[in-house]
């Protein structure tokens, strides 16, 4: 079977975690090439994941005709426009999320996207290819728990994120809590249920560090969403997580409810000690997710071979981006917002 | 030790448990009087209880000067009038929730209440005296979660409620879901986090039974509540739980999460078949609450006793009945509602 | 009703806990008499229990004929003979377990105990009345998990009690591990397969407290245990837990497996922690059986109003010390041992 | 980096799973040749492996000079004359558990194996390789459970196996219960305690299948061990698990208790409906060890291209294999049987 070539841009933390898996765990892919401003990334590219083609721009990256598939592991603010420029130069995209942080931009991208429909688009909600998702969905389809009344989702980050968050204020621009954290839930809830969000609101607390008020970011956040057709909608998002990585997803249904990492288990130990019984929980993306982000990536390289789209697609990342945004902005005004379409 | 004689007004379902508790497992406490208008009720005291004084009207129950306390165990409509002539015949009292269902009879119930100040005054709040809600209060104070920034509390009674209650749909008012199901949910929020709820918004979704929509009553609702000092409460309200009696609450704070009932387990049996591990769960109030109950009427009877008066008081009623009705009324109008103080 | 006079005679830590139930939890008893040889015990009776009649000598007690039963919580080397002067007193007779020490001597107490037979008499395996027993007891008798194969059943007391053991060591004879921890496991063992037991071997072994070797003491042991019917039992005992006290059963059948206290929660409250996801655990036997005590206590004196005999009787104390016993010696010889019948 | 061209024989079940990973997930390995007798795994090797050199005979697979290692799936009668003959060969070799049958023929076959000290041995006892084993016993050695008392483990196949088991009875003489589902838990004890078995008991019962008494096989057994340093082994295993996959390991110490897979978590979800709380479990093997047989396989390539040997030696089975058959014997003989080194 033929070998997909694979150029990276971005080796961050995330990007480090789909270079190392396109370099050795996915069959017929090649990470062939490597795009970083930053020279111990790509340091990192040529030592650790054997790739000899590195640009420092990323222009010059996309103008290399051997490589069939860009993977965008940059700044959320640069995915919009790397991704039109790889669209426009006939490569297959694979973007993280979000696809961009302005409706108007996301919207211009969108249609490019949609207008070379022989090239794989793919965006990085990689929780729906995690197994317990997967099952969950399965399971829901097969009407086990009835039909959804309630959809709750939390994305809680470890403390240490905050801290740091909280040393370098200001450095970066997150977007807020809604469009940095819980993208991914609302995601979660649009593909549980097949619904839009229709209205929603937002309101947050800083307590450990107040300073962040000045900020205008959010230690803890939670936000209600009414769909479409009336399902609710209920998101929790934070900084400030003392056991780790905590990503929890509840659904209700007319017949039963059905959780995912009801308690983040890191792995199948428990321990007994003076603290009780104890279940060591994940600390981070990368240890929570790692079979998901293999598992995406296989899917984005077995699209390219088959000539098929994934289901995450460019619309995905404009609806979620748009609840996010919503949320956001209904936390600032402390009101109701409304999500038209 | 001196015995405090009781007379129980209502001998419903509920009526039952506090009857039974009141007649054999109360310590310093004789189920003196009774008094319902149905028969099987009376019956069941004279028959189960062996109480000898029975009465169809409350008007001459409270005028047996032997009685010194007053436990309201009739339908919500009639508590305030019921507090209100047992005060002021100098009985100690014990009502269940909710202490009304009008705002300004509530009000003027709390001014009589307190102008009895050596009569003891207890609302049926029976979750603060449960052990695992004194664990965590008594953690939470301990500052092993730090301060608070979310409160979630879900209370969702069985499916088998939600049958009968479209059969005989209509034939009574539930003062609405929230009113009905989320008010211990709210007391606890006021309890755990020694705030006032400012804002909320709820909505809600039917669809086991679609017909409940024409009688404004919801199979599952959720409510955002923002209290005073930002402190976030989640409610979800059901009457359609397929695994039993879901009440659960969450409180996270700065320093760790704690959940009650995460799981509402039955007991400490496990059971692995052919479904996987399973737990059985608790099936109703009266199971899940059975020691609670019986605390909270130790406690009022200890109270009289010390002539001292309980922490549930008459002002918790006037309050989470507040946030109750402007949930009902969020939902109706399906928007943010302000509470005023 | 008939009210039932009690005297209790022993008013250690386990007696104490007896004592406060029969003075103020269980309808239809009066605690009217203690006896004790410890004056800060009578001191108690009197102070904390209300009882006015107290007695040094046990010989004296028995002759009120007021007194219409008899609770027995001494050191175990005085159970046969006090519950044969009480049987031959006309008195019904509750004791703790074990029954005694010595095979022989229960033998002839068995003997005096079934020529009373219009007394009752009842021994004090009390986990066949914990909620969570007797659950299992009925699932397993519905057909819930098939025919029995494996019970394993474990027995392991909190490390202070070690500490204290080591410290007093010699001080007192515990009869070894089996006799004191694992008599309440066998009676498990038989009470749910209905079989006796045939063959033990049991070892052992001391790690923390290497100077238990000297004194025959075990820190952790361990039995196997071939009933009748081949039905398989393994034993674990321990005086050394660090998360509580760690009372565990488990039945394995051909259709299915079921295990009580699988982790043994404090109550329903889950924190997560630095440490992660953390269950706190029971403490120590009147905590985690608080409610059993209370349950064997109304059956106790149930029988006595009723004219029955309670299901936990005699000979259940004859056969499990006879098996202790045979796992005590099994340890000390490291070998084999048949129970003959 | 240099690819290992690997040669495996036997692809049945397990050999399917292996040759699976072989060809697609390890990193540095080619799959290229496979040897069966059997047509349908030669056809499965060619057309789903894309192996092209396919043997019915082993003896000329291990002349390919090509081939630089031999993975060995075969029934395990075969195990040791096909490892003596990969050594020959100058092959590095992987064997599926259980090294042989035959205590003389192991003992022959290790010394084969130790005389070619620059080719890899590898010994399939893939447990070692999960990570949740892996972390408990990093746990273990940083101390935090203290010294180990006791290892209970438990390996329970699904009850699916024992029908046809008990169908196709007589066809394959599976070693007994002990060597063919205890030969995992008691390299595991070896494993976690450094230490060798001296004494064992081993009893059995079968109840679903009587049948089975005739052929000497046992639907569920228990052994206990004592070790070298007195620290106890408990083994339970079985055919006949309603719930799945059952395979649980608990460690008891001086300052802790830890457990792997207290129950056998299929993956993060929970499910509430009619039966209580449901957690899915795994269901066989491949499912529970998908990725600890990577990881021992990834662990083998990796030794090979380092000239390094693996944990697991040959030594391991060799001493698994003599206690499993010492359970047998006892079992048989109903005492209690000694090791000797």
């Amino acid at each position: 079977m033929e070998t997909i070539k694979v150029g990276i841009v971005g080796l961050g933390r995330l990007g480090k975690v789909h270079g190392e898996n396109l370099a050795y765990n996915i069959p017929n892919c090649e990470l062939y090439a490597a795009c970083s401003p930053v020279e111990e990334e790509l340091k990192f590219a040529k030592e650790k994941l054997g790739v000899t083609n590195v640009y420092t721009e990323y222009s010059e990256m996309v103008e290399d005709k051997d490589i069939q598939a860009i993977f965008i592991v940059s700044p959320s603010g640069l995915h919009c426009e790397q991704i039109r420029i790889a669209m426009e130069h006939g490569k297959h995209v694979f973007s993280e999320k979000p696809i961009g942080l302005d409706i108007t931009e996301i919207e211009r991208t969108v249609a490019v996207i949609y207008s070379y429909p022989k090239q794989v688009f793919m965006l990085g909600f990689m929780r729906r290819y995690d197994e317990s998702y997967q099952y969950a969905k399965t399971m829901l389809e097969e009407g086990a728990i009835g039909e959804l009344t309630v959809i709750r989702s939390y994305g809680i980050d470890p403390k240490e994120g905050l801290e740091s968050f909280v040393k370098f204020a200001g450095a970066s621009n997150s977007g807020g809590l809604f469009a940095d954290m819980s993208i991914h839930d609302i995601d979660l809830i649009r593909w549980f249920s097949n619904q839009e969000v229709k209205r929603v609101w937002a309101i947050g607390k800083n307590t450990a560090y107040p300073e962040l008020d000045a900020l205008g970011e959010l230690e803890t956040g939670a936000a209600m969403l009414q769909l479409t057709d009336k399902t609710i909608g209920i998101l929790v998002a934070g900084r400030n997580c003392y056991h780790g990585y905590h990503v929890e997803t509840e659904l209700i249904g007319t017949k039963g409810m059905l959780r995912i990492a009801q308690i983040p288990e890191k792995n199948l130990v428990t321990i007994m000690n003076e603290q009780g019984i104890v279940r060591p929980c994940s600390q981070n993306f990368p240890e929570r997710f790692k079979q998901a982000f293999i598992n995406e990536e296989k899917e984005f390289i077995r699209c390219i071979l088959a000539g098929e789209q994934p289901e995450v697609n460019a619309n995905d990342g404009l609806q979620s981006t748009k609840v996010a945004i919503a949320c956001q902005k209904s936390f600032e005004e402390n009101e109701i917002m409304d999500i038209l379409y």
